[in-house]
């Protein structure tokens, strides 16, 4: 990375005017979100500030900006006589395959659903479309907060066909908290599972999905849409999910397909 | 969907408390949303809000609170005269192939890339040993802003490993203006890809990126990172790619994966 001097011997085919501090800073930034979230530090402490300069090759400044960064996004925070900690851990889910959140979050630590909605309600006209349900039909309606280890990860926000929802009511709440829909659909309501369609963006949550996951206003979540179907085909389960930004990657391996 | 007065007549199996506004309101825009994203509306004018109220068996409150928090994620805006539209388009990237943004971009509008920084560098210690690189080698730095149809979408900041990186260079400017990073990899220097290991967060993106990509500050970017390996395995490209929240969604197909 440049000098903030100006030259470190390397350039070559410099395009554009040299960046800014703001630049300098996110540069550093982006390699140190990246080491914080795969968990690179030893102890989970940054190297300190002269080590950080050195790496980078740039000025203190800007290193104490990109430090301010990762501050501001929640992942750090500077501690009296230690230096630069890493704040919680983050947690990992695979996009590369359909899985609950749970299934996979339990291989972390204890997963516990918040039960805050189950209940039988008259589906949305473009969820009643989405789940090729009749216009005005009923559809069970779930919400459930998940933590991992006491710590709110996600909002998850279900409707089910009845075919599959109605089961899952009557199994009680005990049951709703402690497994995942994935599996109660599968097991309790004994409908096999096929594939999902989903679409993930990055959203600033409202205030109240802020407040119901534990996060400080203004801060931004993984707003994902899925829409499972049946092993036959038939759409079943429509999900809007809400992911702590600050506290859980999405990972994908992916492979480049051959042109010709 | 509830009504606010408590009762839509569907209720059965209820657990927890009746919701707040606030919970109502963040479950209509949760269906709204998904259908602003997927161009569910014809012209881009949605539904009134007697017609939403309607749908959603819920208050105009709710509604009038469900649409503001679109329009704070700068999603809609209200026109005089004409209700609620949509306000710019989103793009769609499809995560289960690994193709360059622009070679995906490129099938909804004239994809331009603005070259910020083309450079030999020296690469800090981290990417260095993502890219397998000796503590203290040279990368290429790529810094390039993508508009679509001219609206920034993404900004891209690349490390490549000499050997891919430096025949790019000597390509100048105006090849990586216009071609995709994986293109120019494949075609100018030679190497075929394999696979790459993407993650994906959600990040408020800081003051510099958020004007970079023309977004009001405090807006949400999905940040990805992304390890792109030749096909011998090799890695040769680290990139860490800020997308707008507000103007791209990733999608995916997922299969449910058989157990025993």
């Amino acid at each position: 990375m440049e000098a903030d001097d100006g030259g470190d011997g390397h350039r070559g085919g410099a395009v554009g005017d040299g960046p800014t501090r703001a630049d300098r800073a996110r540069r550093v930034a982006h390699v140190l979100r990246g080491q914080v979230v795969r968990g690179a530090f030893p102890g989970g402490v940054l190297p300190d500030e002269r080590a950080l300069v050195a790496e980078f090759g740039t000025s203190r400044n800007a290193v104490r900006e990109a430090l301010g960064l990762l501050r501001d996004e929640g992942l750090v925070e500077r501690r009296r006589g230690v230096g630069t900690v890493v704040v919680g851990r983050t947690y990992e889910h695979p996009l590369g395959e359909l899985s609950g959140l749970a299934e996979v979050l339990q291989r972390h630590g204890t997963v516990v659903n918040e039960v805050r909605a189950a209940r039988i309600v008259r589906a949305p006209g473009a969820v009643a479309r989405r789940l090729e349900l009749p216009e005005g039909s009923r559809a069970v309606y779930l919400e459930r907060l998940r933590r991992v280890d006491g710590m709110p990860l996600s909002l998850d926000c279900t409707y089910l066909i009845p075919e599959v929802g109605e089961p899952l009511l009557a199994l009680g709440p005990e049951r709703l908290e402690n497994r995942d829909v994935f599996e109660l659909i599968e097991r309790a309501a004994g409908r096999p599972l096929g594939s999902a369609e989903v679409a993930v963006r990055a959203v600033v949550a409202d205030p109240a999905t802020c407040a119901v996951l534990g996060m400080t206003a203004g801060g931004a979540v993984l707003a994902v849409d899925r829409l499972t179907r049946l092993a036959d085909g038939r759409p079943a389960d429509l999900e809007f999910i809400h992911l702590r930004g600050d506290r859980l990657t999405l990972r994908a391996r992916l492979d480049r397909v051959r042109e010709g």
